[in-house]
């Protein structure tokens, strides 16, 4: 086959794909609750009948993923065994038992005139969803869209296709048998980047396009996309200990936000201290940050305070260093703290340590953040434990959903105006 | 000076205008209720005094008119008077006279363990609006957007600049009187087309554009913004009449869809008609619209009933007349209507006419579209007939804003967490 006819192939298909997820989506908009949840917890029990099949599909992913070059831990991440499988399964049930977004009466009132006025809920339509090579991925995204009442087109990493299309295959048959509409849940079966480029151009059949991976992906995704994108960016987050902060709360939050898990987008990378504390709270703060082995990069002012820090330089404001190391920077008010994390933060999650309630309310009105956080550590910036059940991911974006993206994130809502004959005059 | 000094300056221009109104973003999202609504009311009257410099200012603009090309009628829009001055100013005060948005609780909750979740509406920050040459709609935008926290960058037609800029410093200077920002609101200076794309480009200033006027202005805004756009597009409305139609209901909301108002986004533009009640109902319908004037182009099935129909082609079910013209179809069931709109519409407004509660329940479930009105006309798609006050315009999206875009869709959320020294473990 030619090149182009390849290209056009390609072109085709992804048409094809996208307008069968269309279709389904239609279906889904008027799903009874209990079908998808039936589905939910069938597939659930299907992913473990099927776990020899899954788990032999896992280790063509597993022998090739020398060749992409993957580091022992994304290999670790890949691997599929029973207790995995299971816990799949549970997170499948555990969205089963979430209630459905779909069909809240959001607002609604009667009109001088009798013209009554709902505003629905209802499903968003089409999610395209481009993640990495984490298997589980593959059913968690499928399960969240699905109840939310969408179809989703996922594209997955090519190092775990083998992985996620033997996840899909289960998915989609316990589909056909449970009424959810078999197109409810595609996978890109090819791993063509051109792929991607495809689905980014359908802008009237696909309502949302959800990456998921690094900054660059996500640049590129929002450069092209005809439609909506969530995106969902790194944190560079930040603790501001207050003036009037209790420095021992202040010692153990930043050891939380900073080390608990230093990988993930809500982890502490920079610190502001408030002049008037900072003699008394650096050393203190700066002796257990070096305990747990962090590298203190610190401002004219607060370099003083601390033992062995290296100077900052501009360019540590703003970095996310995702690893052992934080800035510290000493503010002359929780206004300065604020200004400096609206200018160098990425909006993501920021924390204040302070027992002053206006300062407290003050730094929470002033922080332009997805989530401001009280006296508590930055790390709690997370669906599940704000209680909202299964999240898709953590949106840095200010439109429509903001911080956790779980189920209602991905609904809309629509106008249902219901009269007797009415008419404008 | 050279045009590359030229183009250099007025991105600068540019650059700085955002600065300031994302500076001024941050003093206005903390601003209280009363000293908006101080503002609101002090504009009104500011507007009112000075009338004769408005209108002298409207007098350039209007001489200029000709030379532009505007028709009569949008020279009659262009036109200021006290009268028209006066209800600028009283659309001031109804803004001053809703709720404030900010601040409300969405909801909240508290977790095992005490840790504290409020989700607190904010507003976007700042808006970039786009729109054409009706100088009311300057002091509407920006009552609008700073009602709801933002600050907005205004950028009207070059037809209205003296009149618009006239607007703005009364604005601006109630402003600095009343204790908002004085940045607040800013008219773009240059109606160089160069300063749209600059302010396109400055995706990490300005959280949403909102562009009002032609489709052409959408889709270009669309195309090179780097920023969520909430888009306006007209409207292709349909209305179903169903097998369990009161015609006679029928008849009167289809010539008010229709005819109440011709070059609206919420006008009807289809008509559908069930194949058992055809006979019945489309000789009566196509009666009044004759009298109306209204040219009707049928499908083929439809086309026999109706006296001086001309033959419709497929193009017809896409187009917006905006118009004297109504497309006429026949469908065997609520279903196929469903489909036909959802193919064929502008997700915008459709209305059924059935009698039939079941009928009209799938009805409303299927039709993918912001408003779905029963036994009401298309018309009523309008923020304030919504009770929903003042609107910036009606989004044809489905993300973040659906349907009427008032103070609420100019807000996102942040969350607020409270803790006692919290860590995650």
């Amino acid at each position: 086959m030619s090149t182009t006819a390849a290209t056009a192939e390609i072109a085709q298909y992804c048409l094809q794909t996208a307008e069968a997820a269309r279709a389904a989506s239609y279906e889904l908009a008027s799903l009874d609750a209990e079908v998808k949840n039936t589905w939910l917890r069938h597939a659930a029990a299907a992913l473990i009948a099927a776990s020899d099949a899954i788990i032999a599909e896992n280790k063509k992913d597993l022998a090739a993923a020398a060749d992409y070059g993957l580091s022992d831990a994304a290999i670790d991440r890949l691997r599929l065994d029973p207790d995995r499988i299971a816990s799949i399964a549970s997170g499948l049930e555990e969205i089963a038992a979430l209630p459905d977004p779909v069909g809240e009466v959001i607002e609604g009132h009667t009109r001088p005139g009798g013209l009554q006025i709902l505003k629905r809920r209802v499903p968003l339509g089409v999610v395209f969803f481009i993640y990495e090579s984490r298997p589980n991925v593959t059913a968690d995204a499928a399960g969240i869209c699905v109840k939310s009442g969408n179809a989703v087109i996922l594209r997955g990493g090519k190092e775990a296709i083998h992985s996620s299309q033997a996840i899909v295959n289960v998915l989609s048959q316990s589909a056909e048998q449970c009424g959810v509409p078999k197109n409810a849940v595609q996978l890109v079966s090819t791993t063509d980047r051109q792929a991607v480029g495809e689905f980014l151009a359908l802008g009237e059949l696909i309502d949302v396009t959800i990456p998921r991976g690094g900054e660059g992906l996500i640049r590129r995704v929002a450069a092209e996309a005809t439609m909506p994108v969530i995106k969902h960016f790194d944190g560079n987050c930040h603790v501001y200990v207050d003036q009037h902060a209790d420095i021992a709360m202040a010692v153990e939050i930043i050891e939380n936000a900073k080390c608990q898990r230093m990988g993930v987008c809500n982890a502490c990378e920079s610190l502001l201290v408030h002049e008037a504390i900072a003699a008394e709270a650096l050393p203190k703060i700066a002796q257990r940050l070096s305990e747990r082995g962090i590298e203190i990069r610190a401002d004219q002012r607060a370099i003083r305070w601390i033992e062995n820090a290296i100077p900052a330089t501009d360019e540590d404001w703003s970095t996310e260093y995702l690893g052992p190391t934080i800035s510290v920077a000493i503010v002359d008010s929780p206004q300065a703290a604020a200004e400096h994390i609206n200018r160098y933060g990425s909006h993501h999650t920021d924390a204040i340590v302070t027992n002053d309630l206006r300062t407290a309310e003050r730094f929470t009105s002033l922080v332009d953040s997805a989530a401001v956080m009280v006296n508590a550590s930055t790390r709690f910036n997370d669906g599940s434990v704000f209680g909202l059940g299964a999240e898709i991911g953590i949106s840095t974006d200010k439109f429509h959903a903001r911080g956790p993206c779980g189920l209602r994130e991905l609904t809309t809502y629509k106008y249902i105006v219901r009269g007797d004959g009415h008419v404008r005059t």
